[in-house]
């Protein structure tokens, strides 16, 4: 294959190659020996939350969604698997029939989750499953990472606004899954139009640096950007000396300014010093937006300063110390023979050290104390008990091949706000500790 | 806009929305002021190698090219922009004809770099320039964050092969870029079909644990592997026992089997356990892959195992505790009128932290000692001294908007495997410590 016939930047209309080669290879063999049809039930889950988290959020059910619909095998991707020597023959006339038909169940998208909650239920054939587990996982492991950032932030923010900027800290098309999963977190807008552009996410954004060294002046450059953007637009008043900088925005834009930002220094400082002079000039509705290497712990220890608004950016899309999130798909149950008849059996790795899963296809409920707040994440196989049938956690996300579970984007962040508002009170502490609820095996 | 129309997932023809809103607003702000056409230069560098490091690694250049040749605006993206409101019309005008005109200077990709280095250089009009700033960090930032983390896994693994399949813990297009950057650093494959499809870099895989528990028997599914794919494939060998797995696995295939994967447990004394067995067997050929939570600190450990290769996920796809570098794009000169023969001044921020930068338009040589090893990375403004002319770093990637620095891939990697060769021994140590070269300014 002549990879200049590509194009560049080849453009990927198919998932089909965000796949692990073993995934192919398997399917070839089990095509093979008569086992490709066996039914099959998949599960996505996490045996542990990073560092001392208190809660998971599933984000990027959406984009599996997307990805599962167009995992199709057009002749470009064919002819690679062919030319490469990947598969054989037989099995490259599967593929290019593929289409899921099978059923996904899972967590509603923005909803928390704990270690051994099984997120994602995918279930069909053994070969039409197993193609599927990379870019389930790629998709959940990044969006949830960074959902999970996000969700801290916004609980250390109050109800202070947070940008998502984070975009030139990681590859640019995860930027666009980040900002969208900060907005399920909590996060009320970008700076990344890409996202703005696919998700129709909020988008900001005014001036840099760069803006104000280009002129011959800061005022030049104020006056400039008042001029094309209006008195409503946000100032960057710490290339130079804020003071300084504070007085001339407020002399050009007068009291209707938007608001200042400040990039640098002690933040918790600079932002009294600021709103101090920005009332004294008048400006007592001009808001103070900061954007300096911020987490969830910096934002936290601004909750006194009169700040109005904080950009995040590379601790937001690297998930704030742990940028992916360690689920795994996992063969949990399957028939014995192709028979449609079949019984589903379990079955689980024996492991030689902390690998462990538990075999079974499973049901997952949140169970409630008597003042409704979440006391346990209960996990079974069989019978889901009476007391919890309206508490189960697993939507129907395709049927038969068919999506039927998609939603707008804020319907997730609205369902996260509500389900994290639903733990116990100590799921929004910092700190690290043990998940807030406990996971209960029925 | 209706987001529905964009179709699922959306591919991106163009990389102009990879790019933070205020980009546009300043470009709008200096239409409007006249000041969009001066000559200006930005350039790359980062402040400081994350956590330890002794050297950086430059990777993503290649794609760089990429995302600026198709920095473009269709209408889709004119479109949005417009009824977003992001800019004015004649800025939407001016965006229409965009093409990138100016040059871009930079280390070759493969190289190392050290604090202060300038990794890219891009001149042209500020507006042209300004537009870039995103697309071009988010590729180098994360690029590089791979690269040396695969770096410092390939120096630990001394010759042994390195199979990246990080493909599951990070974003699924993330991934692609994360195998390439993997290769520049010293990988010799990857799991990842798209990146095999994308870049033509080996792809490898054979099987994970659901094939063995989705047939009756391990025996079974091996017989079903080696029938498929043949005695050379590698047989997993920890669904249940090692020991017993490893029989089979030899009954099976003979001593012709390519290799038995483990992927759980202490990989030192299991490799060596494995080894023992599969010599008395007689398989001496067959090779051992371990697969489980490695970095390189664990391949280092295992320098002493009969091991011959490594598969490594996780930790390489987040750059081994580093997700990013901290790369930033800062006007550093620029022309006090759109005069094309004014004189560039230098600009610079002054900050309030530790945010300095250096302004003018620099130069960067590697001084060697009298036994050809490095001994300091020299930057500059102005002329370069005579004794280092011949040792420049910079090499022209794009001149008058034409790209004229693509290279193939394992262009990069060989350099790369010369430039680390020519540092000071102590560049390879895994332990935290100060840059292997000092940074002098001239």
């Amino acid at each position: 294959m002549n990879v200049a016939d590509l194009g560049l930047p080849v453009d990927v209309p198919s998932t089909a190659l965000f796949t692990d080669q073993y995934e192919f290879t398997m399917l070839q063999a089990a095509l093979h020996s008569g086992t490709a049809e066996r039914r099959s039930v998949f599960e996505v889950f996490t045996r542990r939350l990073p560092g001392g988290r208190r809660y998971g959020v599933v984000a990027g059910t959406g984009r599996v969604l997307d990805a599962v619909e167009n995992f199709r095998f057009d002749e470009g991707v064919l002819r690679f698997l062919r030319d490469a020597g990947i598969v054989d023959e037989r099995t490259l006339d599967w593929l290019a029939g593929y289409r899921f038909s099978g059923d996904i169940w899972g967590y509603p998208e923005g909803e928390v989750y704990f270690p051994g909650s099984p997120i994602l239920r995918v279930e069909g054939s053994f070969a039409e499953c197993v193609l599927l587990e990379t870019v389930i996982l790629s998709v959940l492991n990044h969006d949830s990472a960074i959902a999970a950032a996000a969700s801290r932030m916004s609980a250390a923010a109050g109800g202070r606004r947070l940008i998502e900027m984070g975009a030139r800290r990681t590859h640019e098309l995860s930027a666009v899954a980040a900002a969208r999963a900060a907005y399920v977190g909590g996060f009320d807008s970008t700076s990344d139009l890409a996202a703005g552009f696919r998700y129709a996410i909020p988008t900001v954004g005014t001036s840099a640096h760069a803006f104000t060294l280009l002129h011959d002046s800061e005022r030049g450059a104020f006056q400039a950007q008042v001029d094309s953007l209006g008195r409503g637009t946000t100032l960057l008043v710490d290339t130079y000396d804020v003071t300084e900088a504070v007085r001339t925005a407020v002399e050009i834009a007068g009291p209707e300014l938007g608001a200042v930002r400040i990039d640098s220094g002690d933040l918790l400082l600079v932002a009294h010093r600021v709103r101090r002079q920005l009332d004294e000039l008048g400006a007592v509705d001009t808001r103070i937006v900061v954007t300096s290497d911020l987490d969830e712990y910096a934002i936290a220890s601004l909750a006194a300063a009169p700040v109005d608004a904080y950009g995040v950016g590379t601790q937001l899309v690297t998930g704030s110390g742990h940028p992916t999130c360690s689920m795994v798909y996992k063969l949990v149950a399957r028939a014995r023979s192709a028979d449609p008849g079949a019984p589903l059996e379990p079955v689980a790795k024996k492991s030689l050290g902390a690998k462990t899963s538990i075999g079974g296809r499973k049901w997952a409920a949140r169970r409630l104390d008597e003042h409704g707040v979440a006391e346990a994440e209960v996990v079974g196989i069989g019978e889901v008990p009476a007391e919890l049938a309206d508490r189960q956690l697993l939507v129907r996300l395709v049927e038969g091949g068919e999506v039927v579970g998609r939603e707008p984007l804020d319907a997730a962040r609205d369902r996260h706000i509500a389900a994290r508002s639903a733990l116990p009170m100590s799921a929004i502490q910092l700190s690290r500790g043990e998940p807030v609820l406990p996971t209960e095996y029925v």
